[in-house]
């Protein structure tokens, strides 16, 4: 005997992300904005006076990626069930994208499901980690291992709030609007390489433009079933570089600079990259301070964590690697020789 | 500036509830079986013959409610880490509700969420719980507040395995599929008092009604924001009772019973229920010896704890309750006056 269960075909809800429109947010529900202490320092007075609702909490959990687990998620829960916050609820991610990574991670499992939105404060969630619905946190087996997929109700991106971003962190942010432009945009490479994002109108195009492609992939891919892989550009790398340092030498950003000049470096390897363009990359990524190299001890260690990375399966590694600038591949074909050799020339 | 993000629409997959049909199933892919030890002691070896797969784990978590904890979902994933399997893998609940509900929830967070099978062994999963994608856990502030939506590829409903069930998990099983009668189908609730259900064949035939039922409810409203909270019927009760007695003193099923007899008797007090059908609906849970009393030791307390249910909203809770059997109301405006008035009925 068989019961079919037929659903109905169903949208996920569009949402806006308003870049330096924010003013007033109005809700007729409970809210918490989730936070940490350094961002609530700076800027917690401010945005408390941009949110009206019917009851507005603070959860200040401690910064850092290392707080990116379980044990901060329960947190964030056990207060939101403190101050009964019910379904019709809004949490609201106020930092970088390790908040929003969780908040939203929060938001997808309270009470199966409530809505979120994102308020990005660094560079890096501004430009590629806020917009998507990527949630989750990292375990001892790797990074972004346990989450889900849950899209922000909107997303405020506000120039004012990278004004206090230190300098570091404002590099991490570069490299993934290098990322973005080195896949999918040559012409927006070339405007990199002749407009400093440290002139704030440059800066603030760049966000839009980094923005608009994100949106784009998103809107075709949400579950990353396949294009979205592609903004996973040096990313396969940079999860084991930080995976390796324990999530504290490197941010984010910047084990993606390095992930990057490997990915580069496996596709000369390949012979589908060239060299003048890797060197543009390089180039680009070092005129923001990014480190390009890295010390790494074992390469058949280093290979091997490739296989926790979600991309791969059946013993594959999904890599994607540029072919021109603006344009990429997708290989999960190569060989286990070829991955190491590319990855000897990274050996201390 | 503003980005918009326009999702394309995409249906939640389809898929079939088989009852009695399980002979074999095949993955390409690595699979991991999640039961506990008494189920596992009884009819693992007999799955383990049915399931052929690339690689097959066995993770066997703790028998009862009171394991449906973070603690217990923290160990599936590590187990499923730990035995390296990817975004293809497939997770197959074995088990009652527990396992379903926790298994399911593992699978939705496992890498952003993955592939999961239930095969369900005790009447209550069977008719109810293991088909909707309903997945969670309880925690301190109350029962299902953490989970998810995530719905499973398959349902296999095998009448072999319920004849190891104990007598009290039958009955608790019985609750639910009486819930079902009660709130939607007033032939199938007749059928119910003319034919019993310890004859095999009858039973047969209420697991298939029950599940049609509840597919039909679920395919409408997948994520519960309309029809599929009459499914409830009873369960607002049940969750407070189930809490306030640590989930040891009754199954899940025993205290939807009850709880269906305080929704009745909040039914009766508004006059929207006749005593003739509350009196038919008490009969039949008794008719399998399940209880329809409580000795409830604070009205207040009790009230207050509604609260913490996923269904309530702005201090209101919203009841399924009968009007006639097969027909329900949905009722969010009742006084605390009249709710603690119809409680003192089970005042201890």
């Amino acid at each position: 005997m068989q019961v079919q269960i037929n659903f109905q075909a169903k949208k996920t809800q569009d949402y806006t992300v308003y870049i330096d429109e924010l003013e007033h947010l109005s809700f007729d529900t409970k809210v918490a904005i989730v936070s940490n202490p350094t961002i609530w320092a700076l800027h917690g007075d401010a945005i408390l006076q941009t949110i009206k609702a019917k009851e507005c909490y603070e959860i200040i959990i401690p910064d850092g990626e290392k707080y990116k687990n379980f044990e901060t998620i329960n947190f964030i829960l056990e207060e939101c069930f403190k101050n009964r916050l019910d379904r019709k609820s809004v949490l609201i991610a106020f930092g970088g994208g390790v908040i929003g990574d969780m908040c939203g991670f929060c938001a997808s499992i309270y009470q199966r499901g409530i809505k979120f939105i994102q308020i990005p404060t660094t560079l890096l969630a501004q430009v590629d980690a806020s917009v998507g619905g990527k949630t989750g946190i990292n375990n001892s087996f790797g990074k972004n291992l346990i989450g889900s997929f849950w899209q922000p109700m909107a997303v405020y991106c506000e120039s004012k709030f990278l004004q206090t971003l230190p300098q570091r962190e404002f590099s991490a942010g570069v490299a993934e609007i290098i990322k973005m432009a080195v896949t999918f945009d040559a012409d927006f490479f070339y405007w990199l390489e002749n407009n400093s994002l440290h002139v704030e109108a440059n800066l603030k195009q760049a966000i839009q433009k980094c923005v608009a492609i994100k949106a784009s992939v998103v809107a075709q891919d949400e579950k990353e079933e396949g294009i979205r892989a592609v903004l996973n550009y040096g990313h396969t790398f940079a999860h084991v570089i930080e995976n390796e340092t324990h999530y504290t030498r490197y941010l984010h950003g910047e084990a993606v600079g390095i992930g990057m000049c490997m990915a580069n470096a496996l596709a000369l390897t390949l012979g589908l990259m060239c060299e003048e363009d890797a060197a543009r990359v390089q180039a680009l990524l070092e005129g923001y301070n990014l480190p390009t190299s890295y010390e790494l001890l074992h390469v058949e260690k280093f290979y091997e964590a490739f296989f926790l990375d979600k991309k791969s399966h059946n013993h594959k590694i999904k890599f994607i690697l540029p072919k021109t600038i603006g344009s990429f591949a997708i290989k999960d074909d190569i060989t286990k020789e070829t991955i190491c050799t590319s990855l000897e020339a990274f050996h201390a």
